[in-house]
């Protein structure tokens, strides 16, 4: 019956969209959860247009088999992670930008199209697509919509469900159906285009978006400071938090990321310091000036052994791109849990004081990134490689991480999603009533529950 | 059956809860959608808790009887309208602001509270909470949630939706759930939060808000410029656009408007023009001087025959004052039917043109005001009292504009709902299969169809 499926996708799409061969199918096994289970999907559709995606779930459904959406598969919570009876839908090749309109500062893109390749479309028309996740050089829009990304900016100007005004999905019965809108505002009906982001294409299959644009952003100070601990950072970003001030980005790196980045790119970072955080301010004028001080200050007051206040784009674009090259070149040490809660600001320091704690009380390594102005925290859990114990150990400590974030008020996840790794974390946040109607909002748009069975729920 | 719930709710609820009186009931038979159809309902219900929410959804589910929330019943599309076998349950009682947080920039109030009173009690942390329908004096916040709805600042700063972290609701079923979360970003799950906002009491009953707060706005110059026609002002707002200048407000207001209300308010307003543009500009600082400017040079390019920057804020006050008094100065003059059409901003003279036309076509009284800078559109169709065929004809023409807003690509409701007045628009505007998810979702949530019933589809 899945053979007759594999060949009634061969038959129903253009020459060259199906792949079979065991080796390719190898590379669309997992994204970069690969700590999620995953298996080895009966085929890979490489689709290149809606219509296609269409297809495959038409067929899929007839024949019972699930269909599995993929962007460039850097997801870290295994949203992507193929089953063994599964098609999975390559949106990669779906690439185009269809139009960037300046007047209505909107674009509507390709699922496949990558973030910073659309942030350079709309740069031309002096316009700026903010969600930035530090993936942004690979991943794509389609991925990004589908787990509602963050990134570095979000902490003024929010995360990519903010600016999706409309989707094109393939629903669970097989219907292409337009959500959302192409203006300012609308309220027609219920926010399905809104209920589909981060819905990790277990509610529709993307093959279309809308967004919004803001102008470009003004040019921005960065101000760094050095900590003899993650906690004090942590303090430093409450006390920013509680003078009021508004980053345009303020992210926190520890030593160990630090160190990783410099040993793989050589970029001259090594720093004397446990802990770094690196703000902006892109207010203009006087205004930006004087706001940038002011951050300076918070720092300082928090403990900081040294800060400035550096106008110097080069100088701050290499702090960030070190920051941005935290995660991969934490990866070269071996496997990464990546850790995604968010916790109310006030309860950064105790939070970060919590993540010591947990890694001493099992034996585990952990590195620190954060979004900290959100008080989004990634903690990264590395172990040796093939070292069955230690693995072990981590999972205890990514299970102590979510407990703490939870009795802080926090989320389990405030950007990377839930796919199969933050599951159990699902259901130790949500109330079993709204579980409850989270399994309802599925049966009724998905009621074969052919897309991505088995994620989020 | 009906008289036994009543007596039910007499008996679980506390003393003066429910109205049964028929002279009190008929002040909560419908909101200000008076065009829209409206029955007296069996009982009123003025909750004080979440669990006297709960405790009617109950009983009205065992006894198959519609649940009707309201708020201040200053809706405009017909949402909060009772039908013969139906309970309307009223907020307005339950208007405590639960807190507010100055760190974390979020307040938690009942759904009751006035969106002023919100707006006042955030400004003592210097804090500010940005949707603005015009109806702010009156409107609540769970109507305003429960709409979606917009106003003046939009704009700039988008709608209620954008504002929404986290709901308590009343489910279809009796449930008391939260959805949403209280940390700056969060992805645990769908957004049902979300879901909830402007699905106009047909999904849930909000008993509990969580709004996202911004530092208070920068004082602002107004832009005012005085136009020959509606059209010359449409043109002026997309050459705002096409500039790209972001302004926090711009609004239009014709001579039928502004002379309603000073014969009204006596504010001295009489102007010699057909339609006035105010726009706001609150960027900082030597900027915000340079853009406001540059507004007025767009004013004028588009034929202002009368334009100045204002940073006069008594002076710009009385001119937005009367753009919030418009609708209900109209209202005095007879019966409003009233548009709330959205389109793209390259077609909002167009727009305006044909809108004159429709006028002329169906010998009907129609003027406007619009949230122009957003595109969305309030044409206010007037009718002598008790005149059945000039009723007939506004008809004509309501439904005259939907088609015409339809075709520029734009929607039918920017922000005032579907409620039953827009239901026509609503199937022209969506596919079938669009449709077919919404009564999908509606099901799911609220399998026994108990929710506000026959409102949105």
């Amino acid at each position: 019956m899945d053979r007759a499926l594999v060949a009634e996708l061969l038959d129903l799409l253009p020459e060259g969209r199906v792949l079979t061969d065991p080796g390719l199918l190898g590379r669309y096994e997992h994204d970069e959860g690969e700590w999620a289970e995953f298996a080895t999907p009966l085929a890979v559709v490489r689709a290149r247009t809606a219509e296609e995606v269409q297809t495959v779930v038409r067929s899929c459904r007839a024949h019972g088999v699930a269909v599995i959406a993929r962007g460039a598969g850097t997801g870290l919570s295994g949203g992507a992670n193929a089953s063994a009876r599964s098609v999975v839908v390559s949106l990669e090749a779906m690439n185009s930008v269809v139009s960037i309109d300046a007047l209505e500062r909107l674009a509507v893109v390709e699922p496949g199209v990558v973030n910073d390749d659309l942030r350079a479309a709309c740069a031309e028309f002096g316009l700026w697509y903010p969600p930035d996740p530090a993936s942004s050089p690979w991943s794509t829009l389609g991925g990004n919509v589908a787990t509602n990304a963050g990134g570095l900016c979000c902490v003024k100007y929010g995360v990519t469900r903010d600016y999706v005004l409309g989707v094109q999905v393939v629903t669970g019965t097989g219907e292409l159906v337009r959500l959302g809108r192409m203006t300012a505002k609308g309220v027609v009906g219920y926010d399905l285009a809104g209920l589909m982001v981060g819905s990790e294409g277990t509610l529709g299959i993307i093959t279309e978006i809308t967004v919004k644009l803001r102008p470009l952003q003004a040019p921005r100070r960065t101000i760094a400071g050095y900590f003899d601990s993650v906690a004090d950072a942590g303090r430093a970003v409450t006390a920013v938090a509680g003078a009021g001030l508004t980053p345009s980005a303020l992210e926190l790196i520890d030593r160990q990321c630090l160190l990783a980045v410099d040993a793989w790119k050589n970029m001259g970072l090594a720093v004397d310091a446990n802990a770094v955080l690196l703000g902006q301010i892109d207010t203009v004028g006087a205004e930006g000036d004087s706001e940038a001080q002011r951050m300076r200050d918070c720092f300082d007051a928090a403990g900081a052994t040294w800060s400035v206040v550096s106008g110097d784009a080069a100088e701050a674009e290499a702090l960030f791109a070190a920051r941005r090259l935290a995660y991969p070149a934490m990866e070269r040490l071996g496997p990464v849990l990546t850790e995604d809660v968010c916790v109310p600001k006030r309860h950064i320091a105790d939070m970060l004081e919590r993540i010591e704690q947990i890694a001493a009380e099992h034996d585990t390594v952990i590195a620190n990134i954060a979004h900290a102005g959100d008080g989004n925290l990634h903690p990264l859990l590395i172990t040796p490689r093939a070292d069955e114990p230690a693995r072990e150990r981590a999972q205890r400590a990514f299970a102590a991480i979510i407990d703490a974030a939870l009795a802080y008020g926090g989320t389990v996840t405030g950007e990377h999603g839930i796919g199969t790794l933050k599951k159990a974390g699902l259901y130790q946040e949500l109330s079993p009533a709204v579980i409850e109607m989270h399994r309802a909002v599925k049966a009724a748009l998905d009621p074969d529950g052919i897309l991505n069975p088995g994620k989020v729920l």
